[in-house]
């Protein structure tokens, strides 16, 4: 490695040879991890986020290197803030690695323990996926989390950030690397790919030998390429089509608000609705209100033929209005007749990721909870809530859009698997 | 489907409106298994039991002609054994699906459930995976088995056994298939593909829209064509390279009882023993004890210099002796100085399925348990153990050797995902 340079193009034979040796040593790092003691990986976390906030000025020194490069990436403004890091920001990453130290560690952790008729003790135990290559774009506070995330799990990373931010990914996971050995934790745990040459992630992701699982964290055609290239598990994180359906018997003012929060809180992100589904008992009444209520931020509704006779302004919703994730101020909006109607709308055209009923029927509500086949079924509350901190995971490296392994906010604990340990005292097989 | 007979070989067009309709059946069936209550299915298990019973003419008719071409597929005897059906045996199938209908119902278990400070009531709730695509080879009591198994964990299968077995398998699919209606099940949760041309595996493995799992159960050759092809996620089961180690404080009488039913008990099976490492201090005493033991066996024993010392008849161990998966009455027998350099050893050349400790050293056997990464690491009891039926799971689709999802034995459990259901009264996200 000490002859490949960050941003230079290396060589196909370096490429070969840089990843088979990462992927080793990520390898035999992921074989001492899981015998880590919970002491020697927290009390890493906490000297790791200080060592970071006393290394501010090297940090913000790498981090101006990547803003001055930012131009040459065509960056927009809003991608250039959130590349930027000072000494708040540092101080939030190392925050973000003290929160991660005082989560419960869920390696050792008994899932299931039973005897069995001939006196063999089973138990089932978490232990870690083994080494994981993570795949990601622009921000560098992600690279020390993700570090973090994988460390406190158990697992060996291999981090490949974007190439706008390597020289502060690179100075980040400086800082934690030189810490690892001092807390008897192998100093391959936390590996960075130091170049930015895309021929780098095929190979990893053909090494399906050292790499256990690859967690892409980025656009849809960053994960795209991950999944089809993968020879390993992926754990995706796809379009979020996220419903809300407002019923016959909903709370007019809640429903207002959900909606409300759910589109505008924050736009550009997986768990924001993207379509409105209103029973027809009610449109009359609520349509104009919320287009009232929705004014400062400048809707553009895809409207069903009933809708758009009750909105002041839309456009026809076309068939692919209701597969359009919009990630911005715009919604597809549609009147239905029943809550079947809206189940199985959502089943045909969601992605599995949220969906909301605005209800206070019973019957209706547990239908809709029971029908839809999402990571997370909501009642009476807002879509924007499917996500590892408001459930309280403390950490996250994504939300998942896949229903094997690991659905939903992915935590630590979606990061491990799981061994049996089996006690006898001479038992053989009949 | 009603233009395609069994065993023609169909045009490209046929094959792909018959998978596709397949799939999309599955897809659909699969949307509504979910809401079936315990008590359909299960009362569907044992009248689909009490039907197979009846239909034992029509199956051992059907079972005759596969009997028929069985020299044309040019299978061995035993090969041919386990083909055939007969009163006992479509009464043990009949009794497996009793069994697994009394097995409790995994979907709609919650898995855990919280409270979070704003109110949200978030349960972690067990859902079927969607559409199973089972691969297999022969055997046509799998068939019966798989679906019974997928059924009850609320999942469509679509079923594609081997051509040697294919006119039992549909007698059977069809006495289920005619029952799912009379208990308000989808007719489509259970399909058999009704063709042999193997275009069809391929087909199938592409279409990820509808199909959210293959398992491939059979030779080395099917698992790695399927998880080649495959673009939804696999449960693979794939070599049991499997150890005993001896360590230096072991019972003796005790390690030649598990040596000897790890390896012998069944030779051909994924569990079975195919090294054996002994601690040096007790080789001199265990390995002569163990080649006059199991003499009956002719095992040709694969030895490392030292153990070859200690036996009357070996041939040398080769670096790809520690590798191999023999299933027959070969093992390889290594000395080791250590239990670090038994874990080693195995780490190394083992395959992550089971491996066995005999040992009364404390210390020894926890440092194998926490070390050994497989699937069942095992003190003081036979390899042979790691199985459904013996873990106590009642039913059993095949054995993983996968960490990720499902690891060890894969029972009714093993074929779910979960959803989160979110309960509010109105929160917002702040």
């Amino acid at each position: 490695m000490a002859t490949v340079k960050a941003d230079t193009n290396a060589t196909a034979v370096d490429i070969d040879a840089l990843c088979d040796q990462m992927a080793r040593d990520a390898k035999s790092a992921s074989q001492q991890l899981p015998l880590a003691s919970t002491v020697a990986k927290n009390e890493f976390l906490m000297a790791a986020a200080d060592a970071l906030q006393q290394a501010e000025s090297r940090i913000v020194d790498a981090n101006a290197r990547d803003l001055e490069n930012a131009p040459m990436y065509g960056l927009s403004d809003a991608a250039i803030d959130r590349l930027r890091l000072d000494g708040k920001r540092i101080a939030a990453i190392a925050e973000g690695l003290r929160a991660i130290a005082r989560l419960p560690d869920p390696i050792g952790e008994t899932l299931e323990s039973f005897r069995r008729p001939n006196g063999l003790q089973i138990s089932k135990v978490r232990v870690p996926l083994g080494v994981v290559f993570f795949i990601y774009e622009s921000r560098p506070n992600v690279t020390a989390d993700a570090a973090a995330i994988c460390l406190k799990s158990g697992n060996a990373v291999i981090l490949r950030g974007g190439k706008e931010a390597i020289h502060s990914s690179q100075e980040i996971v400086k800082v934690m690397q030189s810490l690892l050995a001092k807390f008897d934790l192998p100093t391959h745990a936390i590996q960075l790919v130091p170049i930015t040459d895309r021929a780098v992630v095929g190979k990893l992701l053909a090494d399906n030998k050292c790499i256990d699982v690859a967690i892409p964290r980025g656009g849809k055609e960053l994960i795209e390429r991950v999944a089809t290239e993968a020879t390993m598990p992926v754990i995706k994180h796809f379009d979020g089509i996220c419903h809300v359906y407002v019923d016959t018997q909903a709370d007019l003012a809640m429903a207002l608000n959900i909606i409300e929060n759910s589109k505008c809180q924050r736009m550009g992100v997986c768990n924001a609705m993207e379509t409105l589904l209103v029973h027809e008992s009610i449109a009359a009444e609520l349509l104009p209100k919320l287009q009232s209520r929705l004014t400062p931020f400048k809707i553009t509704y895809h409207a069903d033929p009933s809708a758009a006779k009750l909105l002041q302004t839309s456009t026809p919703a076309t068939q692919s209005s209701w597969s359009t994730e919009y990630l911005g101020p715009e919604m597809s909006v549609g009147v239905v007749t029943s809550v079947e109607a809206a189940i199985a709308h959502i089943n045909r055209y969601g992605s599995g990721h949220t969906d909301t009923i605005v209800s206070n029927n019973y019957a209706n509500v547990e239908r809709f909870l029971n029908a839809i086949d999402s990571a997370a079924v909501v009642v009476n509350a807002s879509t924007r809530f499917n996500d590892g901190g408001e459930f309280g995971f403390g950490a996250e490296i994504g939300i998942s859009t896949d229903k094997f392994h690991a659905r939903g906010p992915c935590g630590l604990r979606e990061l491990t698997s799981y061994k049996y340990i089996v006690r006898g005292n001479g038992q053989i097989r009949g």
